[in-house]
């Protein structure tokens, strides 16, 4: 795993900061459990508000909390005036969500000025078994006031 | 668009049984508007408690909406017995999702005995203006009790 | 359909002239069929050469036709000075790519000043019958001279 | 990174077959490095004939390098009677295909009996420094003679 430098030396407290202003997380109870510059690890209780039709964590649900994990991971390593937005993501699902506790692990692949990727796993916790149940792959962009962020030039890469 | 053709003639209350039985969905809010084989269009109203750090309904709950419109849309299609789960899908987050109510349509691009695939839409209506605000594509499965599936012969795609 | 309004008058040429600068396109036989602001349509004939094991079109060699469809589709609708690149893409394989001659066309689902969000889908003609065998969902980036392009202020979308 | 049990003892001789029997990877040149149970490392030189405007390989042709990669994973860690085709992938592009030598790297997230959950990396070897420069992620799917392969029971993953 790549060890990255964080531009903005408060970078965990702006990370908390962006998270804790986020309604739906609160809504959700996800959580941050652990923050380093550039990965991020977040907790979720099952909810049965939050299931489909067999019982098991909604999809959607699932994907909130790993886009979420991949937007705290970027933002880490973003300069401070920096806002955040996901631009895309891919889920797949390896196995139902059914646990009592799920894990959002995310980490950034590859950080850039403009545009961040990132991937993210979720992990159920069930009876004392911890189980992979699904990835993420995601693209995110860092929005900067104009003056600050000239765009590259041609062939360079994002 | 295709026109499909139903293999289970009651798809109708079908779908909407499937539907009426996540607890995620009456949680969200989200509600069948319009139902045809292979299409499903569903609603959501704004709230608070599912917005992100700019007041945008978060990216999860819009996945959510996706996501289950192409569960909808697919499942329409599908024999009586079949259970049905996703197995992955990538949003692409076009817009910001702003607005008083959210529209998300799918359609079936290619139905299948396994594997189903499927494209969706959402729309934010926000002061009488309808928005394009994410895309999503996705692939399901049907999950059918053993003895009635067997599998593809080889060189036969799903 | 949206209709769409090239800020390069000149963009069938450009789009033409960046269509021809890549040898991959010369090697694989592909040429434009059609082209519109925000649209466009390539053909490739079946060659034996990129075939895989069970004699259809390898799945890279049709994202490689999806993907410079894409490409060219949102190029339409940049700047002049404008260079291209690839962000990411999904493919999915409906069928198999089996046929005489292959079809690829992409249109421009939302046209931005960094971001484009393209969609597009390839055909297979075979025996006088065509299918459609995959889709492409999949981000670019326009590349610009760098005083030419400030960043998007805080809030507002690609 | 996950040990696995090939249900096939023979599985690098089967795989390797699978392998050559793709016109499409001789005629890009991609050879097979180095093979596990899940794993599997591919190369391929630089060739000027696929490459894009700018002089780097063409984001199909490394598309096509992975999703074979992939496919070569999933492979080793299926019944001997099977046939693999790729149901999807999206392949996120982290930097420009430049290079004389490109490497693929390719391991299963989670085998199962009707698909397989692979990803994959590429790297290209530059003057010396190799660079990750582009990511997958992708479904696979085994096809089965009919009568060895019933379908799963409902509620149970893939």
């Amino acid at each position: 795993m790549a060890s990255f430098e964080p531009k903005n030396p408060g970078y965990g407290a702006a990370a908390t900061a962006m998270f804790d202003a986020q309604p739906a997380m609160r809504t959700l109870g996800i959580s941050i459990v652990r923050l380093a510059p550039g990965e991020v690890e977040l907790a979720m209780p099952h909810s049965p508000a939050y299931t489909q039709q067999n019982g098991f964590i909604h999809a959607g649900i699932i994907t909130a909390g790993l886009d979420n994990a991949c937007g705290v991971a970027a933002f880490t390593l973003m300069p401070r005036e920096a806002d955040i937005l996901t631009v895309e993501f891919k889920t797949t699902l390896l196995a139902p969500a059914r646990g009592e506790r799920f894990i959002f692990k995310a980490e950034v692949v590859k950080p850039g000025r403009t545009l961040s990727f990132c991937e993210a796993r979720a992990f159920a916790e069930h009876e004392g078994k911890t189980t992979l149940i699904a990835t993420m792959s995601g693209t995110l962009m860092a929005m900067l006031p104009r003056v600050a962020a000239p765009q590259a030039p041609n062939t360079t890469h994002p």
